[in-house]
């Protein structure tokens, strides 16, 4: 079969005020670039969306103008994800899509979006490091790890961990022939100038600092998750 | 001194029809995410700007409501970068913000802009791989590597090197202390889950198909530099 006979993948892409830019990106980068991908940013509103970082991204789709019939649906995280955890519009559009979709997928703490709906309960399922126990509340299993694959559930852990789940989808979806082209397209050889991408490898006062840094968003997740737990 | 009292860095990032998407938001992650920064992205008008993979970002700024006074230029590549090395009012506005800034900087085939407004004159600098070569035809020379640092010229490699890239300007904007902070925030600990992210580690099948798939924008950017060499 060549690749233009095979059929389009529809990917819904959430995005929502504050979602981390290069969550998104990342695997938007990598998926859109496999033969016959047809992604749409979805979110609640027609309006322009800000990323976490001020970035203004035009969706391509409402909630409401949106057909919810995709094959892969992929949410990303954000600092602010515990306001869409709680929002019950979010939480109906993504369990809606999220039941009939082949793939439900994340980055970084999507997963707890994911969660939320209802969609990871008895799967392992991984998140950013610094909010992955969260997990748990809703039925999840928290796994460590940068790609989590769990039958359709396929998550990824935070922020660049986008982009290592991406190629793993891409080659569940259009073979490792074709995800090592576009790895080399992409000149994807990472040579980080540190070493202190994970809580393991960080030395203690990165870890202390980044974890500081992280505190605030931490706290109102585990406040959100006991709010929707007591419902 | 504390972080707040570090002066504010101004920084520019230019966006054009079909900029690689991951070539702008790896690096603007990064940056943004380190204290005192105001990134404005920067366009010919103001108008949406819709990248490789189609997402439509809006400016914050175009060339005319602009003071191009910034510290730091950034300009990403593109599938499509002929077209921008080979229009005047985009070559006016790099030429004249690169001439005052602190750094001049790029992703990609960014850098093959940065050239052609004549800002590598005698510098060493970096590209995609399967484009590098084009630098020399502006007096740049070209080097391999996915970070290359000459005196204030900061150069990344393909697509997925800005985030190295990024890292390393973070460290010398912030101190390394800082950016391996930002580096565990984001989780920067690179798994692939293939090896075949550059050409010498590519099998020859991967290389062989990565090299067709970029032909028509590498014939297209030769023959712009054929022009542009003419002129």
């Amino acid at each position: 079969m060549s690749l233009s006979d095979q059929p389009v993948t529809r990917v819904a892409m959430l995005i929502y005020p504050s979602f981390t830019t290069l969550d998104l990106i990342g695997p938007h980068q990598v998926l859109a670039s496999l033969p016959n991908m047809q992604i749409e940013l979805v979110a609640k509103t027609r309006e322009p969306v800000v990323s976490d970082r001020g970035v203004s991204v035009n969706p391509d789709r409402s909630f409401e103008d949106s057909d919810r019939d995709y094959d892969i649906i992929l949410v990303p995280g954000s600092g602010k994800t515990h306001v869409q955890m709680e929002d019950s519009d979010t939480r109906s559009f993504v369990s809606a899509v999220g039941s009939n979709a082949n793939y439900v997928t994340s980055v970084c703490t999507g997963s707890l979006i994911l969660a939320a709906a209802g969609l990871l309960v008895g799967y392992r399922a991984t998140s950013h490091w610094a909010y992955r126990d969260s997990l748990s509340a809703f039925g999840a299993i928290p796994e460590e790890g940068r790609i989590v694959v769990d039958r359709n559930r396929i998550t990824g852990g935070g922020v660049t961990a986008g982009v290592d789940f991406a190629f793993r989808l891409a080659a569940i979806l259009r073979g490792e022939d074709i995800a090592k082209v576009v790895q080399l397209v992409f000149e994807y050889d990472p040579h980080p100038p540190f070493d202190a991408g994970s809580p393991e490898r960080a030395d203690p006062a990165t870890m202390a600092l980044a974890t500081e840094r992280l505190a605030p968003s931490r706290d109102a997740m585990r406040e959100a998750v006991e709010r929707l737990a007591r419902n």
